[in-house]
């Protein structure tokens, strides 16, 4: 048993053959973030809305998702400043991931907070270094985003200087300034209908761990083959890209 | 500035005319609720899930939930012994319109939690005196539900003997067991895929509110005419009922 808050307890006693197994073990280890000051408490919010999609997608990667996992890593490629921006709920979901995607592309890792404390992102960094992260970006912001007020504009110089950007699990507003800084944003984000997804230059949707995984091995297969590249970004557009992914969604449901 | 855990504060700054003003208030009232021991941390999770399917309709009642609504009202006139069952999630949602419904019916009213504790009980049968409820269940359960282990079987004799009963955001195997009892189970859950829905006599899809403000107000308009009550209960098919929610959920999907 894991002991929460004020007296609740979460039901750990879950069997390993319970069909929503791994859902329920994920839930429990977001909801121990948050008691450790890692992930705020509305992003159990967030990681809720993401499973009601996932589930509309029969909790696989669509065709349409892939087709953007591989125009996400086709332009990770091209970037010449690529950056994974990473907050709570990305952190806490799959950091192992997270780090093995700047690895591979090679790109800046940053943490950075929709509710920023300089706390939170510390204890967010020591936690991407325990999971293996190198050089995690996010202490001392020397920079800001504009058109964001207050503490989540901050960032720091590289990620104000990026030419691509990953930004799982993004607030709307926050894509919205960043795609008007002019940068390639690659959002991963299971709604097809957010303003995330809306306004993101490569909208993902799909679950972040399937997404991360098929952006990697797309990156490993598409590195140096430039004219492949070029090609894959000149065919791809987000928004038929995301009608796609609306129209397989409408199929499934269809099919229940 | 409502102080969270471990010092993480949510932004209550939101700005009235916010276009997602309401729903950002919502949840920084189920966060409080956490804070307070009233709603358990993986509730969050649970409404964020029912935000999605929100969205997906449109944040409106789609024609055939308010058939299952009106569906819902006939069984419950017609019910000797209804009862609305409440968790720490219905009632930190909308525990007025839960009252409500019970004194319009009249019904039974009973605090029965998944993740029980006696003091989340407890703290939740205030909460609801508070808001006006009357009468309010749960205390010293009494009697054990069929086929649930642990905890999750406590109930009042009330509960046990009842032959109509109203679950807001139920657990699936929870629901499955109230319809083993040979009770009329009718859910409020507005996901149409999940067990609770697949398994309830009558699956209402809809936002919690949204749905308790109809089913009142059908209750209200078919109470006495016996014959309209029998020929609703007859033409209604549950199966049927949650294909058309689907089907009017792609139809949104593909409009989008």
């Amino acid at each position: 048993m894991i002991k929460y808050l004020d007296g609740i307890q979460a039901d750990v006693s879950i069997p390993k053959d319970h069909p929503r197994y791994k859902s329920l073990m994920v839930r429990e280890h977001l909801a121990e973030m948050v008691e450790k000051g890692m992930v705020n408490p509305t992003g159990l919010i967030s990681h809720g809305r993401g499973e009601a999609f996932d589930y509309l997608m029969g909790e696989k990667t669509l065709d349409a998702s892939l087709e953007a996992e591989k125009a996400a890593a086709a332009y990770l490629l091209r970037a010449k400043r690529p950056m994974v921006c990473v907050n709570g709920n990305a952190a806490a979901l799959d950091a192992k991931r997270l780090i093995a995607l700047a690895e591979e592309i090679p790109a800046a890792l940053e943490i950075n907070l929709f509710h920023r404390t300089e706390e939170r992102v510390e204890k967010l960094i020591r936690y991407m270094e325990s999971e293996g992260g190198k050089n995690v970006l996010g202490r001392n912001p020397d920079a800001r985003i504009p058109g964001l007020n207050h503490d989540r504009a901050l960032c720091t110089k590289t990620l104000y200087d990026c030419d691509a950007i990953v930004v799982p699990i993004e607030d709307g507003d926050r894509a919205e300034a960043l795609v008007k800084m002019g940068k390639v944003v690659i959002s991963i984000d299971i709604n097809p209908l957010s303003r995330t997804s809306r306004t993101a230059t490569v909208p993902v949707s799909d679950e972040m761990s399937r997404a991360l995984e098929n952006i990697i091995r797309f990156v490993k297969e598409l590195r140096g083959k430039d004219d492949e590249i070029e090609s894959i970004i000149k065919s791809y557009s987000n928004d038929s890209n995301r009608k796609a992914v609306l129209h397989q969604i409408a199929e499934y449901l269809e099919s229940q």
